[in-house]
């Protein structure tokens, strides 16, 4: 209570004039991005026209390009492309799999499951892998039934904790078996796993993501099932059935290949060696076109560069806009872009990352040490009540920007969208253009281009 | 900044053993909703089984037997059929329109708009009317040509204003071209009108909604359509072309019929005699299934009940649960609930509505004069954090509610639900089950039954 009490207190920190002044100018940005039909072009050049981008792949080579033009097309000053290397991994060929059990009359059964192989995946390669599957619910369960593993295919049926009222620590606490399933299930000598993918979606959509194989032990294909079909094998787990498993999937990681950050700039006109950074990752999943996964933090990015030149807002500090490299399956980007800030000892005031879907926006998650900044920060609160974006928490920024933590300890701020729907179009052939919401987007692109504005303006200390 | 600061210093009105009392038992509320499939399993009978239930139809009907049902199911102690008469309207065919122009090389092209025809306004008849269409953008321009509206189709085309950040503001700034375009249209003599529909939607769906015709003037017939269709015409007019239009449609208005309320009791154990409302209507209108308008009140509704009931909750204050009738064409079912109300002296402590979508929860709109009342109220802040539903603001609660206000001063508030999406779907062929997220139809039951539970625990004053 006492430091709710606080915020209030510390409110005068900006006065009333200001107050007025910099209500005007949010409503000014809100107004334009909201008539303005960028952001819609964006996000559907990207996503429609591109589609998918993985490292490596054709789309994201194209993605860069049309990254580099969208900055320069916004009004950057400059447009930097910052090499590094990032994995190649390539799916290689179309996933399937086919469960094979007796029914009540000893009749052979077969069906097809609805797959997707985990990112960073060995595949089976066109024999594939016949083998009895085995049903684990956890770790606890799979290091109980250790010594029945070998040969088998390992079925991870953890699910989503629905009575967690943000479905991302549902996620947060299941996807240890999407990211070392396969290893743990490898220990024990099992040919592959199939994991219950990490959603609460009604749907059959199947999931992907990255795994991370432990380097001691054998690295054995992995892939995840939509929920609907894992009803159906717990139906035949239910009853004792015995089920067998055949599975074909692809998966191959090539040698690193070249990539890029992509960043455009506003120079300061006070403080050109202060920095603040503003960005989204422009790589994507490939069952689909990485729509809020984060075309729309792109996009958003790309907004609050355009509305600050539509605007004519010239910033004290310089702000990068960067669309970063590689998050999904090796965060290179964000890791290249602090190491070189870093070893230029460069001077980074701010950070912010939109990473958490299109949705409607709640606020901002920060990830600051500073008491003062923190309060300072609340004090803007009420500037963000209209646009819907005043719930600001402590908590991680983003995975690009949180090297930036990491090397320089620079503040950070994640966009913080409503986030009930998010799993269900996350790494899935869901995530497409249709399934974001114009209005939606550009809410949260209002929110981060006012707090852009008021770190720029008043700095955080 | 100095009313923001009386709230926190107002905390104290909960002490914080109380605090922790309220906290843990909403909890309950929560993970109960949230993981029972009580409300997904009400709305899919409430939509796919029954379907669009305007006041008077035979799906009206069904709805007011399977709202007994529900509520006996949920643990009501008794179930009242509250009688009111309704308007009844019927559609009475398929609505359609073809518009007729000559093309650059004066060939005769025609085309059929998507339409609607509004809610209680009359029919052109199966012969239907031909006629001349002639384009005004407001009431302004309305009077500026009234001498050439004589025998015309007048297509009132007054967009949704995007720059408003809530489009429930650009809707009320809209919806006088539905109420009332037809009479001011008649009043020169006008043949029909159709007007652009009250949405900001990318489609082409029409969206109807209620029109009142003046007495003294002709009622003519009106219909709506989408934005596709707006866009096309617009093209027409702009370039100066002659458009006519061939309207067809079958409104008629019946004789008043008997309608009910259908309303859940939970007796009070201290004070029966005093009453707190909860509710949502159980009409809507026919294109769709009535899912967010007003499916998803009804459900929550019912939620409140039932999660009471599972946690064995033993309101001090009754508490009703009330299925309105006929909000859509009339509130009859709202007005007689009031009207008996004062009837019979009652008290009434609070009442609450969720008739404003079932999207994710923002807070609550109170209407509420006493100033302790809402310092009180926010004293409980805190407690709707978890849940996304503590933006309190004050405005207008319920249209069904709206006449308790009006007869007993009852204070009250409304759901308040992000609104974003709402007019894509608000009285059209689209506001159907699959559009409504059950998650967040049950964040906000979980909310609607935490301000219940504080307001019977504390009272107001």
């Amino acid at each position: 209570m006492k430091k709710l009490l606080l915020f209030f207190l510390l409110l005068p920190l900006i006065n009333k004039a200001q107050y007025a002044d910099d209500s005007l100018f949010i409503h000014k940005i809100a107004v334009n991005i909201l008539t303005s039909e960028a952001a819609y072009n964006n996000l559907f050049y990207l996503t429609k026209k591109i589609g998918g981008r993985l490292s490596g792949s054709p789309q994201m080579y194209k993605a860069e390009a049309w990254g580099t033009g969208a900055l320069k097309d916004a009004g950057a000053d400059n447009v930097i492309l910052q090499q590094c290397m990032v994995p190649h991994w390539v799916r290689g060929g179309i996933d399937k799999a086919f469960v094979v059990y007796k029914d009540a009359e000893g009749r052979r059964q077969k069906y097809e499951l609805n797959i997707l192989a985990l990112g960073n995946a060995v595949g089976t390669g066109a024999k594939g892998i016949d083998a009895p599957m085995i049903r684990v619910n956890d770790f606890k369960e799979l290091e109980a039934k250790k010594d029945s593993l070998k040969g088998k295919i390992v079925f991870y049926n953890n699910p989503f904790d629905d009575s967690l009222i943000n479905p991302f620590y549902a996620y947060g606490k299941n996807v240890i078996y999407r990211g070392i399933g396969a290893s743990r299930a490898a220990k024990y000598d099992a040919a592959a796993v199939l994991i219950r993918s990490m959603t609460n979606s009604p749907g059959n959509y199947p999931h992907t993501g990255s795994l991370r194989y432990a380097d001691s032990l054998k690295k054995i294909p992995a892939a995840a099932m939509g929920l609907e079909d894992v009803k159906k094998l717990d139906s035949l787990f239910d009853n004792n059935i015995r089920v067998s498993c055949t599975l074909y999937t692809y998966g191959k990681m090539l040698p690193d290949t070249i990539a890029h950050n992509v960043i455009g700039e506003l120079t300061g006109t006070e403080h050109p060696e202060r920095i603040i950074t503003v960005g989204g990752h422009l790589d994507s999943w490939d069952p689909a076109e990485g729509a809020n996964d984060d075309g729309t933090g792109i996009v958003q990015t790309i907004e609050v560069l355009r509305v600050f030149k539509a605007l004519g807002y010239k910033p004290k500090n310089t702000i990068r806009f960067v669309l970063f490299a590689n998050e999904e399956n090796g965060t290179r980007g964000g890791k290249k872009y602090a190491e070189e800030a870093k070893q230029k000892n460069e001077q980074h005031i701010f950070a912010l990352e939109s990473d958490a879907g299109g949705f409607t926006p709640r606020g901002f998650s920060f990830n600051l040490n500073d008491d003062a900044a923190w309060q300072k920060v609340n004090s803007w609160k009420p500037l963000f009540v209209p646009y819907y974006g005043d719930r600001f928490e402590k908590g991680e920024a983003g995975a690009d920007v949180g090297y930036l933590e990491e090397a320089l300890h620079t503040p950070q701020a994640g966009l913080y969208p409503d986030s009930q729907r998010y799993f269900y179009i996350h790494h899935a052939a869901t995530d497409v253009f249709e399934n974001v919401d114009i209005r939606e987007m550009k809410l949260g692109a209002i929110n981060m281009a006012a707090l852009v504005y008021l770190v720029d303006k008043y700095g955080l200390n």
